[in-house]
């Protein structure tokens, strides 16, 4: 099944302990359409404005991703981000933050893409999140990300968007913020009760906690000795996920789980290289492969 | 196999948000065996004063535990340990630590205690864990702990120790502050480097890892929604795996693995309520109907 992907595309600037690279291709639909599509055909919509790099465009083209609904707004200026990490890897620094066109996204979806049965809503306003997904009344699962501003600024519309989503994406520290509690397992819970019928709580390096009305449970990250460059991660691990789940056009228990794992293993190719460099050159191959090692890892 | 721990057995008060409870018995040896006699006889090596609650001895003695090791000093006083744990129930401020004999402890073991085949050397001075190691030497597994006061202060003591023992159990925290780095992959290694033939560190809520020369994995923790006191959680880690490994009498890479996911286990009820009072009502076949529960979680 075709998975259609709303978020920002962007050009992003990173500083790790490993080196500072400038202009990498970046935003949260393009981490995700690059891990989903080892796994279904991805479509991408998202906006840029007239200095967007069109090599970038034809980068995700070439990777077999349906550019058609990126919007070009010619007299505006692309979403930029620049950060730098910590030598701990898990805290970072935004130096720079300009939406610009994605700050007034509105997402108008073309009719192939209002068909879509499998929908990510990747982060933005709450309320862009919601004029996505009432264009696609059909769709069979729609998972959204998030993130604490929004959940900090625009808590009502978050609230509305929880109703109407199968599936939450966050990371810990967004869950704890968003339940008020300290406790994860706690939080996927009082997260749940919000509206979705699953949460995902994705730790970083110590892997993603999952949520449903009968089922709770933690997969652990792979173990990484080389992290070069985080960013990407979570919006890696939800576009091996819902590349999975679309693949196999169903989202049983069973089936969330394994994709849960394909979601882990993806993001652990992402954070080898800095932005998408690694990402660009793996095959499904290396997945299956470090599959085989994780399943390994997980049976005694 | 019977399995020998020489460590702290302390006074303990501990606030959390869940209260605060006075003169519970602690020490890492108590933990430790507590977790361990599940799977086989434990014999404890301590030294408490002359204020020691003989209770608590008895207590210990009530659970099947050989106390005949622990000496008194009747003319100095217990060790004593007090704390508050941060909300977010990793953080805590150690409020007071009285060693009082345990500081100037010397272990000399009995002659049946000198024949244990399984050793567990609880966290104190790295030299007096070698004074208790030396009268051990048939021994075939010897597990030592370790904190970050001894790295920071006995350095060569330790570095000597790392070149006795088989293997080395500490915290996330601690295997960073050892091995120079951020990345836990990378300092479970350069840890191992050191001597030990295998390391583990503990990382709390988030699991536990191991490493050996050719295997490195992770376990995640049990999800625990529930965190009443996290006090010795680590060293019913290391009572669970340890007892597991003296039960099994072997260590091959797969009984470890299992070991781990023991200790792993036992740690979750350990927290479950303050000091021992959890530990000290279950038994064997809660564990075991655990183990079934997270054998299911990890399988996919």
């Amino acid at each position: 099944m075709p998975l259609l992907v709303i978020g920002s595309i962007a050009v992003d600037s990173v500083e790790t302990p490993w080196g500072r690279h400038d202009n990498l291709l970046g935003g949260s639909a393009s981490h995700f359409s690059l891990a989903a599509r080892f796994f279904t055909p991805v479509k991408l919509v998202s906006v840029v404005g007239g200095d967007w790099p069109q090599e970038y465009t034809e980068f995700l083209r070439g990777r077999g991703i349906d550019v058609s609904g990126i919007q070009v707004v010619p007299t505006g200026k692309s979403f930029r981000w620049s950060g730098r990490y910590e030598p701990n890897m898990n805290d970072r620094e935004t130096l720079a933050v300009e939406l610009d066109v994605f700050g007034n996204f509105e997402p108008v979806l073309s009719p192939d893409h209002r068909r879509a049965k499998y929908v990510f809503l990747g982060n933005a306003a709450p309320s862009t999140q919601l004029k996505a997904l009432e264009q696609v009344p059909g769709c069979r699962l729609a998972v959204a990300d998030t993130m604490d501003l929004w959940i900090k600024t625009c808590h009502d519309d978050l609230m509305k968007l929880l109703t109407r989503i199968d599936g939450l994406v966050l990371n810990d520290s967004e869950a704890k913020l968003l339940a008020d509690t300290e406790n994860l397992v706690l939080a996927g819970h009082r997260v749940r009760e919000l509206g979705p019928k699953f949460i995902v709580i994705k730790k970083g390096e110590h892997g993603a906690m999952f949520f449903s009305e009968h089922e709770t449970y933690v997969l652990p990250a792979f173990p990484m000795e080389n992290v070069v460059d985080p960013t990407g991660a979570g919006d890696s691990f939800a576009g091996g996920m819902m590349g999975y789940l679309a693949e196999q056009d169903n989202f049983d228990p069973e089936t969330l789980k394994t994709a849960m794992a394909y979601g882990i293993l993806v993001a652990s190719f992402n954070v080898e290289d800095f932005g998408l460099h690694h990402m660009q050159s793996i095959t499904r191959d290396h997945i299956e492969s470090r599959m085989a090692e994780y399943r390994k890892m997980l049976s005694f």
